[in-house]
């Protein structure tokens, strides 16, 4: 059987882990910071080196799995350029990694390859047409359909946070305005909190309202399960906001499960609730809703590792 | 090899031919009102009475393919409801269809066959990845990815004309408000045209104020053609509309090939342009531009019939 070792690298840690079968616990992993801010050789180098900590010795059926921010093209292996690793640009890291472990390598965007986790072991198992989204500082989407990852002709498919919802909106972090992740990921929730407090709305936080710039998403999140009515507002609209994308998305893809991680989704039912009510109102027809589950995703942090080994394994 | 008889049912004709091999060209066929407003039972008698009209004597390898207007379920055969055809509901057309002919049927949404037409034969030969659309009184889609169409869990997928563009906006053929099928498809052009002319905006077309219900989708395209600014500031108007789901749909899709159909696109470059420019303005990344080629239909009216041989030949 292949033999994988996975990594995810993220703007702030860099893992990697050693998968000698299909079970989804690494038999070692390890986790460091990716120190993004010393440019593409020192976090290629830094790869290496989690790579050769938990790689096995016999290289032999050894396969390589990359999770990457997008935007990338999977195919030639190359990273475009993506905001949270500054310097990157047009880095064939596919190449690279492949010269220095001689091992075969397959890199994907990081939200698609979190949807091969989830699929394959998370919230949508069983299921072959699944729309994941993770909801975090963007908005990142997979879609997996009739049993295989979209791709689309250079593998940019799947980029669900950018989808026009308030034509001159927010900058969107891909530098366009008014994108679904500019509108209601989490820097979208706690900049409107901010704003409704500075606009002398009344909260639970409105103590804070001297030190408004610090109130963070987290800080909106536990305000909302405390009960705070102006934060529970602001997370039901963005909700909301994405609950009305999610039916257009239905629409487009007719899945048969819903599966949402990324740290937002850990407020729960207060997003939950909002955002598949938004997405029941907007249905064209009911039959979309039958039998559709929509599912927090189950994996958590270890999507993005999970899936790097679904993704090597199954390319 | 395969023969197909393939039947193209619409609102208005229903058309029937026969196909003994590949070749697009039918060897018979034959094209009637559809009669819809005598309810199902009467139109499927219709359609037998098509079929055998133009079926061969030998139905050995026969099958025989039919696009339908939606909703449908093709994995069942049964047409949910469509707008279209009143009176029906949850019909089983591929069981009926094959009790009276006694060879395989195959149905699919209209706007979903005519793609897989357009794709085997038409502007998006070649590709693996395409997204068409249909505009004319409504907007209908169909997607090709990774060289099969996405069919989602029900077969329901592609309803591309049913993205929410305006909450609260125009009354859709779906019942609800604001997608881009009310906003943007011919009527919500001729709508909008006489909304300006009663509120008094300059036309070619003043003239008939008095009787602006009468003016007609196809009234403002040819004003458009004869150079009238507002017929022309009208359809650049939807041209917009659907441009900047286009990018949207760029983002989930990453086609190759973007397929536009329909009445509404004869109109050529007064909306082709504007709608590209739109798709550019509003991509969040070059990279998705690059060898993306859009395309008018190339098929026609026979689309739909031609996209029905492909369906039952290749399912």
């Amino acid at each position: 059987m292949l033999k994988v070792v996975a990594v995810d690298l993220g703007g702030t840690n860099l893992r990697a882990a050693y998968f000698p079968n299909d079970d989804p616990h690494p038999e070692s992993q390890t986790k460091t910071p990716t120190h993004a801010q010393e440019g593409p050789d020192a976090v290629v180098a830094q790869i290496v080196r989690s790579i050769e900590k938990v790689a096995p010795d016999d290289r032999r059926h050894l396969r390589i799995g990359v999770g990457v921010p997008g935007p990338l093209d999977p195919v030639e292996g190359v990273v475009l350029d993506t905001p949270n690793l500054p310097g990157w640009l047009n880095l064939p890291l596919k190449r690279l990694l492949q010269e220095r472990c001689r091992v075969p390598v397959v890199i994907g965007n990081d939200a698609n390859v979190a949807a091969l986790g989830e699929w394959r072991y998370g919230a949508g198992r069983g299921a072959n047409d699944i729309l994941y989204l993770t909801i975090s500082t963007g908005i990142g989407g997979g879609v997996i359909t009739g049993g295989r990852l979209l791709l689309g002709v250079k593998g940019l498919a799947g980029e669900l946070g950018h989808m026009l919802v308030n034509p001159g909106g927010a900058v969107c972090g891909c530098g366009r305005r008014g994108h679904l992740e500019a509108e209601a990921a989490g820097p979208a929730i706690a900049r409107k909190f901010r704003e409704r407090l500075a606009a002398g709305a009344h909260s639970s936080l409105t103590d804070r309202a001297d030190a408004t710039q610090e109130i963070t998403t987290a800080d909106v999140g536990r305000a909302a399960k405390d009960g705070d009515a102006l934060a529970r507002s602001v997370i039901e609209e963005a909700a909301h906001i994405i609950g009305v994308q999610l039916a257009s998305l239905v629409h487009a893809f007719n899945p048969q499960v819903i599966v949402v991680g990324g740290g937002v989704s850990a407020l729960g039912p207060l997003l939950f609730a909002p955002m598949e009510q938004a997405l029941r109102d907007n249905i064209m027809h009911p039959v979309y809703l039958n039998d559709l589950k929509i599912a927090p995703a189950s994996l958590g942090d270890d999507a993005g590792l999970i899936g790097a080994m679904v993704l090597a394994r199954e390319t």
